[in-house]
């Protein structure tokens, strides 16, 4: 079975069709993404490997998937800490981070603390890129361009998981030239974009409310999810 | 351990902080609430068990989480079908409903419908009771005193996973003198109310959103929740 993907202009289309016809809420919506990056972050990173976990949450909705998992996370025992130096107005987003503070975990506010919180002994165990998805253009502006520069340096020793698409990557083209960032977990929401073509780690769906006749229509596929789990390991069989 | 219960008004109180100071949406709490349960049913009633699951969703929010439990369980290949005769005009329910639609599950909208599904060689393999929550007030109004009578019925012959609390049961004192209604599953959102030290089956604790910080200024506990589980069985011993 060969792997089907959704560009730019399809994901961007299936974004607005469920929060219209399929009649979901943005609030179930990024609820359901970041519980299933939540989950293969779990997966990959269980708590014995490691309980500190840093969710980098950028300015968008990829951000709020980011601050969903970062609250599953604590709530299921790990350590986490958060940055989100450009915070969304929207009132979800808003009470998302309202939750993560009454949870107790602490933001970070600086790159020089996004680094020191990347290396040195007591640095944390993985990281989520929740920077940007999939509707992301160049250029990186500061501080997040500052911030890439920090993952690319830290990514052989410190675990990265990315939401939707490795922040930077261009949605259809992938990595473009000098560009060596390479998470090594990815969770395509929804459906994988063709990015992640040109991605080598491991590779996650999630996102679990798209009905087959939905997913048919617009020419993708529903993963074969295993019982009631939100996230499923998209294995090389797939991907030929 | 000794079990905590929530009174009905300690549980109205947590409810409202939920949706103010601890900054959740309805949508969140009835998204996480419904998938604690459905994932309950999967646990109860694996599909090679039989996949036909009929959910009862009553007019309140009790009625909402079922819908929620209702989607999730289609998507993991459940053949479900509802009977939801009071609909609420809350935007959020009607959303959920849609959801439903959209999945191709059919309601059923009459009492001897449910009757004829609840009975039969093509009966029904499990129920699932979201009628009424901790907040209900006898009497049972109809269509729902008819719809409790099919139940009590048929509870021998097809399993019942009651969300939050069995439907006619008083929050805080069980069963009233004849009601004879025993599901054999209860699953209890947030913590369990007190009429769930009448209940006699297998009984769950759903609702993952909880702080141990809020939980204790509430007098309740956070039961042991596995992994990424949104729901845990409570074992005898944690009843004593």
């Amino acid at each position: 079975m060969s792997m089907r993907y959704l560009s730019a202009s399809v994901a961007a289309a299936v974004d607005k069709e469920l929060m219209s016809t399929q009649a979901f809420s943005l609030d179930q919506l990024m609820e359901l993404a970041g519980l299933s990056v939540a989950e293969a972050v779990l997966k990959v990173q269980p708590l014995e490997k490691g309980s500190k976990v840093l969710v980098l949450a950028g300015p968008g909705n990829n951000g709020g998937d980011g601050l969903v998992a970062a609250r599953h996370l604590s709530l299921w025992g790990y350590s986490l800490s958060y940055y989100y130096p450009r915070k969304s107005r929207h009132e979800h987003l808003i009470r998302l981070e309202t939750q993560l503070k009454n949870l107790g975990i602490p933001e970070i506010s600086t790159a020089a603390e996004v680094a020191a919180a990347l290396s040195g002994p007591s640095k944390v165990n993985h990281v989520i890129d929740a920077l940007f998805g999939f509707s992301f253009k160049p250029p990186m502006r500061p501080p997040f361009d500052e911030i890439l520069r920090l993952l690319q340096e830290s990514q052989d020793s410190v675990p990265i998981t990315a939401v939707d698409i490795p922040s930077s990557w261009d949605v259809d083209q992938g990595p473009l030239e000098g560009n060596t960032y390479a998470p090594e977990v990815l969770v395509s929401l929804t459906g994988p974009k063709p990015a992640a073509k040109f991605f080598k780690g491991r590779h996650f769906v999630g996102g679990r409310f798209i009905s087959k006749d939905f997913a048919a229509k617009w020419d993708f596929d529903i993963p074969p999810y295993i019982g009631g789990e939100q996230v499923v390991e998209v294995t090389e069989k797939e991907k030929l």
